[in-house]
């Protein structure tokens, strides 16, 4: 692989454009709307300034990283030499079926044409297509030049050649992917999300605890393991036997919890009203955006620390 | 609040004990083992001078700190001038159920007597004893020396100015409490880590992803920002207008997500056979031990590099 392009520009399209840039490839940046890949630049370039300024990044570097990213006239024209397309086009049904018509066409026959999309699955829209075993979901958590974990879903019909050059691509510019053997509904991180919701929204609507002590339980108390080691490896190292012994020991408690939680609740209107209240309480509307940025700030400065302190303690 | 007592000793009664004298309160040790109270001090020890060796702690406070920690000879004389008292004996009822009829008796009428129980709530071990309005569940994470965050639960008779005391002594000691409002199987964290696991086992049942995927889809995605916001906030900063607007976007897709996982299924052997055969691959059973020492370096770095990094980027 050596030419990556990008179509559907924004946010996403911004910041992977940074993850493969700042491996050394060349990227063709193609959006209908001119504004959405002046965008796609904006975000790359703020985000590399930032990643300099948190010496992430070399400031030297940041210009030719910079430089590797090129807007294409046409989507003919930034897909013609591509030897990877990532897709991150709005998340409609009907915006990407029309987009992989034309994808078909233009994409080289041993591309892969990779999709951002979080939610739709790629048998959706390249059922109909020529070349669709070309085609597979390289879903990201955003931002993904700040967070590595990204999950590929194939469709039935995609070729498992191209999953396994997507994995290894994703490899090679540092990013962490995982495979599904199928399609399913949210993937992976955002089913572990869902439960984790669920079960949020749950306590608060019961009236057990504030919006607040659920977030705190998370930062201060379950996610300070899950940040390093995920919840197997976290249960396997809470009893003296390890897993097998831990699920001995509190596997029918577990069983209890899973049942009592199998209580499915749509998100009230007056539920999401206290949640935002208490969100509010803490964080104003105005201040919503330099959360955000603070956020990306010290994503980056944790993620390399995470590593580094990882490696020491090894 | 000035003397505190340790009821029941052992892993987590060291990690208490490290907790209150490092924050120069006076401590008293009983555990009707002596093994049980020399493992609780040498637990003190390890970890004060694991704490110092990472400069979290300076060297030539260790030894002052587990100079205020002090056996005593009888569970009478140990919780006799105590203010507040913190119980970490097994987890078996009827242990705990004679254990607070001593203690009813033993402790003063004006002090508090909390539990670090998991998994019992205070009204079953309580409900006959003499001044049980004294009683209440202070639920760590373990190691709560490492780990800030304790779940606050009062039984229907738990004086309110027990919790509020318990609550303000908790973050005297520079922990994180959370105040459920009243007694509910797994508390608030172990509810959040069923949701996980129950979807973690079901993923790897299903075939869709490996056990280590679902390890890296929370240490290299999810557990990334949960480490330093919680779950509402993550989701408040993942849409333009905030958490409503997420909701108001995403809310079906996380109902539809909820009803597929409103499927409780106990964790059979050969799953969970499954799953310790991949943690075994990662880690064979003789490096556990060494294991749970790096993650226990790792917690106490990154915690601490956590409050740095969140305050500088403020």
């Amino acid at each position: 692989m050596k030419n990556i392009a990008l179509v559907g520009c924004g946010l996403v399209g911004g910041s992977w454009a940074l993850v493969f840039s700042r491996a050394g490839f060349d990227v063709t940046l193609y959006d209908p709307s001119p504004t959405a890949v002046q965008t796609a630049l904006d975000v790359a370039r703020n985000a590399a300034e930032t990643l300099a300024r948190q010496d992430l990044l070399h400031a030297e570097r940041v210009e030719d990283v910079l430089a590797r990213l090129r807007p294409a006239p046409s989507l003919a024209e930034a897909v013609r030499n591509a030897d990877y397309i990532q897709e991150s086009a709005p998340e409609r049904l009907a915006v990407k079926q029309e987009l992989y018509r034309d994808l078909a066409v233009a994409a080289g026959p041993d591309a892969v044409i990779a999709s951002s999309t979080s939610g739709l699955p790629a048998s959706a829209f390249t059922a109909g297509i020529p070349g669709r075993a070309r085609c597979v979901v390289a879903h990201p958590i955003n931002p993904p030049h700040l967070i590595p974990l990204v999950e590929i879903i194939p469709a039935p019909w995609t070729d498992p050649s191209v999953v396994a050059r997507t994995h290894a691509l994703m490899q090679a510019v540092g990013q962490v992917p995982i495979q599904l053997s199928r399609e399913i509904p949210g993937f992976v991180v955002n089913r572990l999300q869902s439960a984790v919701l669920a079960e949020g929204f749950r306590l608060v609507e019961d009236g057990i605890c504030s919006p607040d002590d659920v977030d705190a339980a998370m930062s201060n108390g379950l996610g300070l393991r899950w940040f390093f080691m995920g919840p197997f490896e976290t249960i396997d190292l809470n009893a003296q036997g390890g897993i097998a012994d831990y699920c001995r020991k509190l596997g029918p408690m577990y069983y209890d919890l899973a049942r009592e939680q199998a209580d499915p609740r749509p998100w009230s209107e007056a539920l999401v009203a206290r949640v935002e209240a208490a969100r509010r309480g803490r964080t104003p509307a105005a201040d919503l955006d330099a959360r955000k940025a603070w956020r990306d700030r010290c994503l980056a400065r944790l993620v390399r620390t995470k590593r580094e302190i990882v490696q020491d303690q090894e």
